[in-house]
């Protein structure tokens, strides 16, 4: 359908608003982390099959820490887009604010990095196209994947600490010189 | 809080992205005209509310058609922008369009307008800030809620025929001259 | 099964009642709009199955207004009944009413007229039987019908005013001597 | 509000249709036995509230037995009707009927008795008013509620067999003798 | 699979906690008893079906009763666990907690007996194997399944009084002698 | 309450069953990714508040994977144990199975750290008691703990890399000699 064009993250940008509704709280009327991740999962998979032009199906969840109570009424904004495509997987990078309405303010909730696997429609994986970052920032998060999926094969025990090359970087910025 | 500048449709803009899941279909696995209609209203009161910095509850849906059956699994985008800001109600303009991911398709499926009034935490009805529309097709939007206004408290009993002036200009065009 | 008889409005009749639970409300503790149009829907798609005997899909919903506030704990009663079967589609009457128990009050919240689509097992339109209005109140929404269907024609731009023949009379009463 | 007047098993009637989605399905697209409880539940508790005047709580169920698979798209119709008030509770009759469409079959699918207790807004337990049947069959019911209450009474451990005298008759027709 | 190994009770054991959120509760923020019966026949669903090996449906649900409040924020504990197979059938013993967090209370807060049907999955009626109570508790209700499910037939109208003769030690202890 | 018995890991141990159901599903029939995450924060809260007696709130997600397909009608067992207390927050391992009953196959689904803080009545963080590992099993996961703690803090940009003396143990074991 598109064949030529080499797709960009803008392409695959999806932005979610949602209200926080009372299921979606606590005793405390706070936002639940778990709804948060769910709806975050939902943004993220719509992100992914738009880049893949197919379904995508959840490979992982990085690392996500959550700095403030979200109140009941709330408006959560997902900002999802694809920051690079591997073989048969993408990841794509999540940030999320939470507003609150009559007093004005919007604060940073969240960053995280979803991955996603392509699959046909019988649930096959298959092969994504790739993709071409183009700002400052694209570009940073483009190269910074590698290091993300390195710590994600350790992690899940798929990769020994020696071999990720990419992350010593990260752990050891000190051994560079 | 941002007291001088006075702000636009723009300002109020929310995109909302919703997947439909089996919960949301009907036996020929198509999206349910009310679970989209829910989904317009969320879209539509966060927006009212973005230019209220206020609540705003629903106070009237004009009239809305369901032209394509729309899949599970298909993506959801609602768009909404406030039009115009009357005493203590503004007027939401929504579009909303389906994507069909496997197959690259995206269709046009609905556009609405739906009004909310601005209500303090008490439920009391408060005034609304004016609005600026700024491009060609937004002052248009502006000028073309007067008409529609008029039709709602027709419809709603609230206004006679004769009053609407406004509206004779629709379907009336040959009195014009 | 029932083939020779011809059906009347009542035998469409549906009742619905609905207990408002926390997450149908907003901060205000409040019913949201878009909670009752999708109730209003599933109302509205039984009485049209009950008239059609096959699947019926919403076609459009015509303006509905929202007066009153509805409570967390109100009991909501939604009454379905078709008005006028047309080839391959109904019209819809909706009446809603808000019951708070502890205080006995009842008001009538809301009057809608939905329109479906009769389909196949296959999402293919299919023939509308004709319907037989008894009292006087059904002749008059029988009557009444053809008049709201040419507002919306006007209204989703599939009929130019001029053509409206029907509803001239209710927008220039005067014309009438 | 409606001081003088006794009130009937009429003017508690609540009539609940729904439709059968995907989440209350399971696995063989068949309505699950929790989700039909809960629906009867909800029923029961208008109707035993608008009995009552009064918020009224789930004091117990009665057994229940589902005979019939109902089907996905099928048409759940619930009567609920008070069909005695004892000093702080009442006894409501639920009915249920499942409909399917396109067949035009319609099949009694349960009956089951629930008992609901009246408290105020603060969840104390608050009298309730008498109730006046008027058929024959509303009679019955009435006078078979004392034999109910006696069963749930020895089934929660709160009355000895032998003191069920009302029970008996049932248990032992041959002891009447 | 598993053959040769003849099951027992514990084999089928189920544990589901469930935290009462608030669409889950009543104006008076309590659980409704609705809600609790629907989770109920979930972890009963599961535990005949850890039984059967097969999709099990609710077949019947004997009399339950509500005694305390469960308040919004508390945790459920339901355990469930088969006392005996029939011929394509199991009863199922729920027993519920509910677990007030802050406070540290915790209180028995229901018992109920369910029973499921066996099916393929096609929903036809299949055997089910047997089962071995071990504990001295398990021989117990073993043994006086037989006797609930006499009450259960002629509460369903399909065994007369007379016939149960089990169910008389229950109703007649002095006819022992 | 019980304030001299210093809490296990047992003590808090929190058991979670849910059965997959059409909503809970993609496309495929699949489990969501984030419905899943979704629960298993839900089964983390519980058993954070268990050992802290009061509300706790999500402070963090680690990195979770998922590796299988899970079905629809699938049982999903999800087992929650705090492994740490620090000062004012636990972390709960979480170890997930999905059981497929008619094949009788059960999978290792996934396994995830959450982190809770645990707060009063206001929203206020309050202090954790300690907790007393009994098991050789949750001596290691007691150790591991201060590990997967300092990559959080680097991850969430709170700590340098340098400072994580223990993570360097899991990263660059031959600096150990």
């Amino acid at each position: 359908m598109e064949e030529q064009k080499i797709k960009t993250p803008s392409d695959s940008l999806v932005v979610m608003n949602e209200l926080v509704l009372p299921n979606d709280t606590n005793m405390l009327h706070n936002l639940m982390g778990g709804r948060m991740l769910h709806w975050m999962d939902i943004a993220a998979a719509i992100c992914a099959q738009k880049h893949c032009n197919s379904i995508a199906v959840t490979a992982s969840v990085d690392n996500v820490s959550f700095k403030h109570a979200i109140k009941l009424g709330d408006v959560i904004t997902i900002n999802a887009k694809v920051t690079r495509a591997f073989n048969t997987s993408v990841e794509v990078k999540l940030e999320v604010w939470a507003q609150n309405i009559p007093s004005g303010t919007r604060v940073k909730s969240n960053e995280a990095y979803y991955t996603f696997v392509a699959v046909d429609n019988t649930g096959k994986v298959k092969p994504v196209q790739p993709i071409q970052p183009e700002t400052e920032e694209e570009i940073k998060l483009y190269d910074g994947a590698l290091r993300r999926r390195q710590l994600r094969l350790i992690l899940s025990g798929k990769m020994s600490p020696d071999e990720a090359t990419e992350l010593k970087a990260l752990f050891l910025p000190e051994k560079a010189d």
